[in-house]
């Protein structure tokens, strides 16, 4: 049990996306992760159960198979949404690059800039837990072959940025389809199929390459949607 | 990040089951809680790559919804299964009562007696984590019409017992249907709809008769199956 942050994880069975919520306990002050749209009443239910202070709506990209609950949840909160400056979206409140920290309370969210599934991909780091978005999922990884996607990319930045940080450190994804919750750097390492240690970027590149994935269902509807903080034709205001 | 247990949360998606793994950091020592039959193989797998000792098998209570992996588990490893003794299941290997104590490495599993949705449900209780199987769920709670069910006996589990322990005592139920993952004593003292603090005992009892709810599609596979440990006519050998 964590006595200073606080964290929920939150699943949308559709998309299999995972939504987390996360806090730091003293000042309630909170940050909510890959909100979906479809989900955002919940969500936002359990914020205010939880009595938090929501200052930061944080996309890890412009999801391809899903709408963000960003714009519907800065409408009824104060909210302020962040994607990477690299997507350069006008709607944004809080433009990310590597490097960056938001504070919540007395700990901070560093920005990590992990390309390759997308060319914006971002991923959160928060006292010991690792938000990974698509870059990282638990035993594969983001497809590499839409969105400006970059197996070397990727690669790059699993072995040279995620695999750095400390073994125990808890991988928190975007998205699963097998019912798994978490996984760790350390098993990540040691077991992920297409980005395990021994695996070189040649042998990534071969395998990311023979995949052959048919688009995401929603990929028509959901990027230019993202691109508007999650606005569509049916939810404008 | 806790450094001294392993904790690992999975879902198996058909009957919206989380199954738990926790283990003693230093020892390695485990226990699997709730498997299901269907995901055994992704579970055994998790637990070689985490190089656990798999120790016990606990099913909080004889489910109606999906058949155990318990038996199966068993036949692969050498954990021990575990069920309440009240079922008076002859294939349990370790037939528990309130109180009992299971010792993982250095820590302890405790066992509490928690009927009303069944009268074999047990709640185990591991380092401030709480497994409720579904005497307590998040804003809700299993039904009492089967099974020994009984409104009143549910009542006094879950305030007599559950709502005593600590206001931080995470919350991991068996299942559920809204991508909730975990909740605390407190959230649910304070927002299940159904037990809350405020509810009377009468308020709680009236609720639940007024459910009229159907019974799960697979009882009667589920409960034969589950009284004799997970074996069915295809799997028996």
């Amino acid at each position: 049990m964590r006595t200073d942050i606080l964290f929920h994880q939150l699943f949308e069975a559709e998309s299999c996306t995972y939504t987390y919520i996360i806090a730091d306990k003293k000042t309630k002050e909170a940050a909510i992760i890959d909100p979906v749209l479809e989900t955002v009443d919940r969500d936002l239910k359990l914020i205010e159960e939880l009595d938090l202070k929501l200052l930061y709506v944080l996309d890890t990209h412009i999801h391809a198979d899903h709408i963000t609950g960003a714009g519907e949840i800065r409408k009824r909160t104060h909210a302020q949404t962040c994607v990477s400056q690299k997507a350069h979206i006008d709607c944004v409140d809080i433009p990310l690059e590597e490097g960056q920290e938001l504070k919540l309370g007395e700990k901070v969210i560093k920005v990590l800039s992990t390309p390759g599934h997308t060319n914006t991909c971002l991923t959160y780091y928060f006292e010991g837990l690792l938000f990974t978005g698509d870059a990282l999922l638990i035993r594969g990884c983001g497809r590499t072959d839409f969105q400006q996607g970059s197996s070397d990319k990727l690669f790059e930045s699993v072995h040279g940025k995620l695999f750095k940080l400390p073994d125990e450190t808890i991988v928190y994804p975007a998205h699963d389809y097998r019912g798994m919750t978490s996984s760790t750097i350390l098993l990540e390492k040691k077991f992920n199929p297409r980005l395990r240690e021994t695996n070189s970027q040649d042998d990534f590149k071969k395998m990311m390459s023979e995949l052959k994935l048919a688009h995401p269902k929603k990929i028509h509807e959901a990027v230019p949607a993202n691109l508007a903080c999650g606005r569509t034709k049916e939810n404008e205001n």
